[in-house]
């Protein structure tokens, strides 16, 4: 009963989640691997999975008859294909974000899952398992009446040079794009893009901080403030104002103390850490359902939503200040 | 060396203005009153002040020998001839909010002053001599770095059926207008409104909650929840996003309990509980200036630019989605 | 229906109140004051009150004309003469802690003030005063059931070579004495201390930290420590256990900024900041009773009562370990 | 390379045990279960573990070839023979509190481990793997400085009838007791048990609540509130006082709202929600040493400790008031 799983790309993401599943979770062990380098692959199969059968392709992974379920933890540009024959092949496959890299791209794994007639995929935003967002939405649901207004913010210490305005929205935003249809059971209509001056870390080709404006078909305005050089640290927040109150995402477990005149508990500065048991719960609920022969969590119809919006989100950037319709398709039954 | 005051308007702001002066703190002592209505006048100074005069009418009062300054406490729409008599007559006047019922109004007052040649005019904008305001500039000034944003809420828990749309201007987010272009030392440009669904508590005319975009001559993005039928309590809160960190405005004292399954503590219902520690500072900051027979604190050019933002704002809410610019006329050199 | 008030030793308290009474409190003004040290008396008049007449001795203020009320604000060994002289002009009383040095001259004073047959006197603990002890005690009568426990810290970053282990006693926890037996409407049955290992600040004549076990007539325990090289910060801390729920003392407003990893905010480092609003409010309780020619607020019974139980205190330091018996006199009616 | 692990007592703890390794842990399986209704282990194997044997006795368990560690589940006072048992065989063996009825039954388990040469036994004290705790323990070894007192509370809604007042040191405060001293590294000398007035929810045979002081070889005080009918909710506290500052137990995560005039969160009231995630990581950490045919975490001299400090404090609330002195006998070579 224990479910085989063949891990597609071995960087650091790869790596982790053989780990989760070799040493953490239960019900699951991975059986086979591979990457673009197969250095890289054998490494980990020496380290964490000496069972394991090192494939030269991916796409040789998912036709073998060993493997029961695929982790596509490469580079975002090979999703789409790895999703896609493993959809072909009728084996559960958990991909890594992006689900591609382009709108396009995920309609197409979208037609070939209905096409299918069933749920295969589970995309990784791991945020909906975080704990926090978990008890955030029965808050929503049960305590503060229907959400009217989202009050957020998304900050990281610092950015390397090459991060340009538009990866604020395709790597740091699509976060709370997923995330927020989830926690607010709803679709986005249209995106605007405020900024404020930029702060003394911006560059040319980065514009920092910016607020982005998403309003929801059931008319909730959700104003998230993207600040990746807030130098301070690594820190999500999320208030949710309903009809009779605030719901507010729980900070981080942090030990709070009396020290040299401050009462004072640490912020994270790495994102890593910030969502880190979440990972565990996702990839848990990926076993249980690819052991039915199935997928559950967020869908290959969420990751097509958030790469609509996101295009959207960067239009608007280029709009400053104008709002950009986004036009939501017909939701197939599938993701009903 | 005690100030002798005399009060216009012995309505429930003019009578609690009058306790404080007796009652409650040094220098001063209230030598006349009056009122539209001499019965009113007269009960104030029966409870509270039983050796002022009563005056037939605020002008005569303003023009008494016995009065050294006055305090502007009437219904708004006759603010202005108040304060100009006032002006005119050389006697420092505190006025409450509003300066004037329109822009041109408070620029007469502001154009009067000017050429009176010194400060007589303070605006009743308490808000600025709150504590939480207090240590919260401070802490922009010199902790959080330069700021970037404010994200600020202004919460009421219900409003009566008459209070519609624009009042949520000019009656609550007035309050927020005057205490940022202080707290920021800055000046507004342009001003957007943003409408989510309403609550249910809306009506035809009221369109609530709102949200208020200003941006400012440095730069600063502040966006405003407005939210007057929020149900829960009377709740006002501001955070400054800096260059290197984050101040929040403090929440006003409260009990913490552990009592019935919940951590607690109580949020304030009704509004006059929220500033009410402010009224005297303000007050006493007045009487200290009016002493040496000139004023400080919020001037009548900063009732004039509030009077300028809160039209702008109206035309914002009208124009739902679009910025509208604030043209800011040349300061004169008495208000730098 | 000015107070007229004489001020009996003029260093830092002394010279504060007279500020406070001339600057800050309504309806009343120094008329007189006196210092052992006339120097130290006219610099405290030429700064603050030119208009009072400064006398030779402490007696001479109290027998003044002039002198409708009395400050004691001298040298702790001085008050019980003052205050006795100043019960046997019938004037009331403000006396700063300690009422007297020893329990038997607090005794002669209560003696005095029940054969005059009125409250005349009160005594500087402020505490009482504090906007939070207030708010707690309303919390316990109305929110926690019955009180049965009490968990209180008393820390004080550092202290002089001079600071001895009774000290923490008489300086220090004196005002926990007062408050919580204000707090909880209850009399002290016995005390206990107990030493852990001194912290590394201590010396041979200061055992530092120190835990004081009270227990009440009702059956209350409270626990505090008294610590006083806790080197972090001034910080009071109370929290009240009933039959159905605890409540906090809250902590004194503060600026909450997220900043260098930290979510922080500062503590107080000086315990004059701490209950420095407190002074105020006692103060204007004082001068609005002594206007009718009484005294309210901590009795001389309190200062008598805090007197026996800092003995108590003391003795149990020696007995470290041991339950000290504290014998409660008969209250006489004047104090109910 | 699965651990192949024997369940004995399949009740409420030993049900969710076997639930953990089938479906959450990775590593392991139950491949043998007993209970002294052999129905029960039935019931548990049909839900749970269908390819499990279940054994008559607990003994034939042990001894079962197919069963490489053990765990032991069964009512408190059948551990020491299991343990002994487990030990006999060469097995690891997870014993959930108490490791024995008795200290002297507690030191004859250690004795055998220290027989057998090598650690065989974790007892089940799971606090040390709650993530506050482990948190708490950095900080106290790495910002508070050496601790010198501890204040804590173990509060509970409310005890069945038959709860008497020695059950709150055996059945709640041995918790405290095994976790301060992993906390603090250090050792106890002596117990004081204090009573305040009890609760209306008392009876007979309950004193509740009452306060445990703990003194350590090292000079730290452990005050620890034990309040069993708090009514509110079920909250541990903990703050540890070092040299240079304190530190708390973190809340569990719980959502903060703004709810009918109040900011508030959800205390829990069920002690099994508190520390649920810690029963994962501690059965993690056994299966991990298992496999290695070793035990880690609390060890069976934890459990002798423990028993010995329940003794002095049954004898301590027996002697109310009075110290009872903690004898520590030389710790064995294996458990330092």
């Amino acid at each position: 009963m224990t479910l085989k799983i063949g891990v597609i790309g071995t960087g650091m993401i790869g790596r982790d989640h053989t780990r989760r599943i070799q040493n953490v979770l239960a019900g699951a062990q991975v059986v086979a691997l591979s990457d673009y380098s197969s250095e890289a692959a054998k490494a980990v199969q020496a380290d964490l999975a000496p069972d394991a059968t090192v494939h030269a392709t991916g796409q040789e992974l998912i036709a073998a008859n060993t493997v029961d379920a695929v982790l596509v933890c490469s580079t975002g540009s090979t999703h789409e294909d790895y999703v896609l024959a493993a959809i072909e092949a009728g084996k559960p496959v958990f991909c890594e974000k992006p689900l591609a890299t382009t709108a396009e791209g995920a309609k197409r794994i979208v037609d070939a899952e209905v096409a299918a007639g069933k749920r295969l995929v589970q995309v990784g935003f791991m945020r909906r398992y975080d704990s926090g967002y978990v008890a955030l939405k029965d808050a929503v649901v049960n305590n503060t009446g229907a959400p009217i207004m989202v009050h957020a913010a998304h900050r990281n210490p610092a950015v390397p040079e090459q991060y340009v305005t538009p990866m604020a929205i395709h790597d740091t935003f699509v976060h709370e794009i997923d995330v927020f249809r989830w926690l607010l059971d709803d679709d986005y209509v249209s995106a605007r893009v405020t900024f404020p001056r930029s702060c003394a870390a911006s560059h040319a080709k980065l514009r920092d901080p910016q607020i982005v404006t998403l309003t929801t078909a059931k008319g909730v305005v959700i104003n998230t403030e993207i600040y990746v050089n807030c130098k301070y640290g690594y820190d999500i927040q999320c208030q949710v104002v309903g009809e009779d109150g605030v719901a507010y995402l729980p900070e981080p477990q942090a030990i709070k103390m009396r020290l040299g005149a401050k009462f004072q508990n640490e912020i994270l500065t790495d994102w890593k850490d910030r969502f880190v048991a979440s990972y565990d719960v996702e990839l848990q609920d990926f076993i249980k359902a690819a052991a039915e022969g199935t997928a559950t969590g967020p869908s290959s119809w969420d990751g097509y939503m958030a790469a609509v919006t996101c295009d959207a989100c960067v239009e608007a950037q280029e709009a400053e200040g104008s709002a950009i319709i986004i036009s939501n398709p017909e939701r197939p039954a599938l993701y009903n």
